[in-house]
């Protein structure tokens, strides 16, 4: 088939496209995504994202570990929020998760509701996934989570990425798969300097998380490609 | 005041902007704001943005001149469409206009309902509007009609044209308004060859309306600004 790439720039924006047969790629770089791949990486059995923090309280009893954030910050009371840090094979080997996060587990479910198929990306595992895209028979979307619904620039970056990989190997692209690969190579060769320019970067540094950021945009240190299953988010096998 | 610039990437996302006391600048360059400034400053003592077809019908035993435009051609049994080489000072100059179009109307209902004002932009007037930008003490929102309310690469590049001037004058900037701005930095020194990536300058082309796109591409042939008044676009006399 002629396959067709579109980048969806916020979940306000998911219902104008047809993603029935589509893989829809869900893209929260600070920090969501970048952790739930670095988590499955590490051998997290699942990773069940939920929708707000009153959801997370219902696995309580269960043994997971539960993950919480609101604003950039960990919910008190919480086992970790959503920085890579936590989901370290130390930490997370063997076990369930229950997370939920301001923007990406909100993608997430939107995503889930129509698509064929939900997969994460990340910076960590750009071009695992690209492979993966490369070799399916299927139009992708690429869902930006966004900042509380609006445009952002972190998220656009790995789409434009991923766009730039898979160029060769797809023939349509929509005006915003065009937009996030020139953004992406204006600003690959020093990712952090380009993100200084954006008002998520500001918000970040007033939370103290620069090496999270700094983590997040490391380029392919693992091989995983988490996928949704149902309502848990497991391990790719391909 | 510390003066804010945002744009929003297509009509679909207004509703995250508080724009009560922002002036609103509605862009569809491709082609309905390009036609209005130009038909504003041939002479037209208004024109009247109406949401349908229909509506237009409405104004039809009053002597208006009728225009409608759907998926980029001129309605049948209407005057004409949008192209601007139907606003010229023979045809337009002191007559009322009643115009439609796929996505440059809507997007001027919607800022009408809450902006402190709504402002037409386009190349043909770029750095007038921005002269009178600069020496309002408001915010300022750039509204991208965009293409059935998805994000397009004309509407943005002209926004970033307007983030671009406006820089040095304003002091908090969005992450769209950041990205904008790179784009038409690439875009700039051949935005006819840059909009060649975009599917709506396929569409175009496929309608044959090459002139238009060139003219609709020219940079500060207008002094005039429409503004919208009540339900009328008249010229902004500042």
């Amino acid at each position: 088939m002629s396959k067709k790439i579109e980048v969806c720039l916020t979940p306000s924006l998911i219902d104008l496209y047809d993603i029935e047969q589509s893989i829809v790629v869900v893209i929260d770089i600070l920090r969501a995504t970048s952790s739930i791949t670095y988590g499955i990486e590490n051998g997290a059995t699942a990773i069940i994202p939920v929708a707000n923090v009153e959801d997370c309280l219902n696995y309580s009893d269960k043994g997971y570990l539960l993950a919480a954030e609101r604003n950039g910050e960990v919910v008190e009371g919480y086992d970790f929020g959503n920085s890579p840090f936590s989901y370290t094979k130390e930490k997370v080997s063997g076990k369930i998760i229950v997370l939920t996060t301001t923007n990406g587990t909100k993608a997430l479910h939107l995503a889930n509701k129509r698509a064929f198929q939900v997969v994460i990306g990340s910076f960590l595992n750009l071009d695992s996934l690209c492979e993966y895209l490369k070799k399916q028979d299927k139009n992708v979307l690429l869902l930006c989570a966004g900042w509380k619904d609006q445009f952002n620039l972190e998220d656009t970056l790995f789409a434009g990425a991923v766009v730039s990989k898979l160029r060769k190997n797809f023939e349509h692209f929509d005006d915003s798969s065009v937009a996030a690969e020139d953004l992406y190579s204006l600003a690959k060769d020093d990712l952090r300097k380009y993100l200084h320019k954006s008002s998520h970067s500001h918000r970040l540094a007033q939370l103290n998380i620069e090496e999270d950021v700094v983590f997040c945009l490391q380029l392919n240190v693992c091989e995983a490609i988490p996928v949704l299953q149902g309502e848990k988010l497991v391990k790719l096998v391909s």
